[in-house]
């Protein structure tokens, strides 16, 4: 039943490119006010294309509060499953600019792939979705209810979707979130993300003498907070990986013998090249555990940083007063933020040395997330994705957080789908980055048959 | 045999007075290029001062490898013990220069305060142990030798003087080293400072992964440099304050019955001010140790700072592919700061968790001093100067250290005598510094007194 859609993208590929030139050509870069305007341009520009051509009519800006957002909808049957469509028109600085081969904001074709800031990250596979919309509005129609909503400061902190989201659920509510904005494991390799981990990002601060002391007038006999804080972080994470925060592994939901092995083979195939990417040996750590089972499946106690004392070319004989360690936990599926971050604080202030206090204060987290693999809807994701492929979908837990899909999951209980576009040297966030645009293409034919099978 | 030079200095007082105010109204801050060209006319000064005034008609300017030197010699008998005197002419910044309450660089007297940058710090107590040998020249004669070395770089890290020592040991070579330049444990309490710590200053490298990764990519499976610092620093010493480097405490060299006595007191007299000055409840670690053993008579492992990572504001997640701590141990005498080095670089190397390489470099550091508290000097200076207080003369070990009077222990193989008339509340290197003008005349007689005794 998609076949008049296809048929229609396939008829439109010169155009469906020319307005993704128009767009890319907007240079909204959210994190620098001064393209402020241009960020609103976007969302114009999107606006008036989800009207005029895509079909949606009500489409229009939305205030944020910070920079304006897109929304636009179309119910034609409430028993009808209803997918909210996700994408972000804002884009990453351009610096540093010497390093680009071509105009940043000149969409520029180099063989398949064209180059230019926000090709890849994200408006082409965010108007890939809306132009599969638009296939299916043009000729066999739309059999599911349509939400979408797009963001205009994905790169800088979607402060604006964020509060939308959270004080508009009724009119957000949909059973699914569709998202083009991840990668692939490989070129031509179909890849759906189906689980992504949490966070809990805290600072730790401890608190020696009332000022900062000399250690040869105090050395031996103040407290110093440094070493309390590596006396506190040393415990909390042992060389094996081992974290050692009581009730933490409990709350992890045990794995499928299927995950399991589909993280040991990733293991097998990713470990080398992530490990030559890095510049490693090997993987120290939970040994026990396959390297992609840790890296997406399991949480993680990292230190990013510790602030205080002298850190100064050649020596200063201070012990500060206050030290302050950012530390965080990326969470599993199953552990919640909000608790891990209850049990650090009782840890380390139960781990806090005499003659020091300490603080742990919650700075930024999130929830983890799954779609089990036979959830249908990934089940159907993947048919519909897979078909334009001849390699198999690869499923994939991410080790990282899409902070927007923790939100519709909290907020809206919607799972994201999340298909890939991105390929690894695509630059993304960097100069020159690009988009293998014959995935424009595939992209939009997926989602016309995703979206025409999730309506069937 | 020293009735007529304090005679003598008694009847001068009005005189070195005005020597001390000329010498002081000579702004030689050698922090600041500005104020070089100060710095030689200082050392110009004095080298005037001892031909024309002092009575040593050899004096000179030294040219040293960044500030000039003061040297004058006067050799009687070979057989004689020889005294090297040293003070500095330079002087600290006088930033804030709003804080203070008196030009910084013309002496007023408030009191029995005599307000001005460098008053106590050093050139009171330097011009004071000249005033001594005026005194002497000009009634008993001196009947020992004596080497004059004056410095202008002791505030901006002494690189002429050690160089000069290093390399002219025959000419400095002496018995005893006389230096005015420490403090007073209170008001009228003759405090002789015997015994200091060396240190041993490195910097600690932890190399992980070639390039910062990402904790959403790599958390749970890369190396953590400064997570490997924490183990490193958390093993290397215990929260009971014991260091854990094997061969460390062997070298301690063991106190005396009446050290351990004289530490034991001081703690319970001097602790209570020192947890009020800092701001705390209770010294933590080695317990079984009196507080002010610890500090002077004790090593101690102490962390300054630890670089690495992300240390603005807010929550970034890298991994950082290296991470730096600053970290010295105070040295007790009988610890070698090289020997302990070694130790130390060791026993990192061996506590570098998989995946990291750790580096140890040296940065800084200097041996450990004593003089015996039954050494004969001490005594004699302990009468010499006593006699000049109702109080007993108190003996006092330092925790820090004083670079230029290792030098003379390491290079020179001589003793420090260290008398102290510096008062806690004389405001060193800060604004409205002051000498307590009583002490100028009590230092030229303590001075007189122990040359004479030691001539004798």
């Amino acid at each position: 039943m998609s076949d008049k859609a296809l048929a229609y993208a396939a008829g439109k590929q010169a155009q469906h490119l020319e307005h993704l030139k128009e767009l890319i050509r907007i240079p909204s870069i959210s994190g620098m006010s001064v393209h402020h305007p241009d960020v609103r341009r976007a969302a114009e520009w999107l606006a008036n294309h989800l009207k005029t051509t895509i079909g949606f009519g009500n489409a229009r800006v939305v205030e944020g509060v910070a920079l304006p957002l897109v929304y636009a909808e179309r119910i034609i049957d409430p028993k009808k499953p209803t997918v909210l469509v996700y994408g972000h028109f804002d884009v990453q600085p351009i610096d540093p600019i010497e390093l680009w081969n071509t105009a940043p904001f000149e969409p520029t074709l180099v063989g398949d792939s064209l180059y230019a800031r926000g090709a890849v990250d994200d408006k082409g596979p965010m108007l890939a979705a809306l132009k599969a919309l638009e296939s299916l509005l043009a000729t066999d129609g739309l059999h599911l209810n349509i939400k979408i909503l797009l963001e205009g400061e994905e790169e800088s902190g979607s402060e604006s979707i964020s509060a939308y989201v959270s004080t508009h659920p009724a009119e957000l509510a949909c059973d699914y979130v569709l998202i083009l904005d991840t990668g692939m494991v490989d070129k031509d390799i179909p890849t759906i993300t189906h689980s992504l981990r949490g966070m809990t990002y805290v600072e730790i601060t401890a608190h020696g003498a009332k000022g900062d002391l000399h250690s040869g007038g105090y050395g031996g006999i103040a407290p110093n907070p440094l070493q309390a804080l590596a006396w506190v972080l040393a415990d909390l994470k042992g060389r094996d990986g081992h974290i050692n925060l009581p009730g933490l592994y409990e709350m992890l939901r045990p794995l499928t013998p299927t995950d399991k092995a589909i993280l040991d083979r990733q293991s097998v195939e990713r470990g080398p090249a992530m490990l030559a990417a890095a510049g490693l040996q090997s993987f120290p750590g939970e040994q026990q555990y396959s390297a992609m089972e840790r890296m997406t499946s399991r949480p993680t106690l990292e230190v990013h940083g510790i602030i205080g004392g002298f850190i100064g070319e050649g020596s200063k004989t201070v012990i500060p007063a206050e030290a302050k360690a950012k530390v965080s936990l990326r969470l599993a599926p199953g552990q919640e933020s909000v608790k891990v971050y209850e049990l650090l604080k009782k840890r380390v202030l139960a781990l806090a040395p005499d003659g020091v206090t300490m603080d742990v204060v919650w700075l930024n987290g999130g929830e983890p997330l799954l779609l089990p693999l036979d959830a249908p809807v990934l089940q159907i994701a993947a048919q519909a994705y897979g078909a334009e492929f001849s390699a198999p979908v690869e499923f994939v837990r991410g080790g990282g957080s899409i902070p927007v899909a923790a939100l519709f999951d909290t907020k809206l209980h919607a799972p994201s789908v999340m298909l890939g576009f991105g390929l690894a040297d695509d630059n993304v966030h960097a100069p020159n980055e690009k988009f293998h645009l014959p995935y424009y293409y595939t992209a939009i034919r997926s989602c016309i048959r995703f979206l025409s099978k999730l309506g069937a």
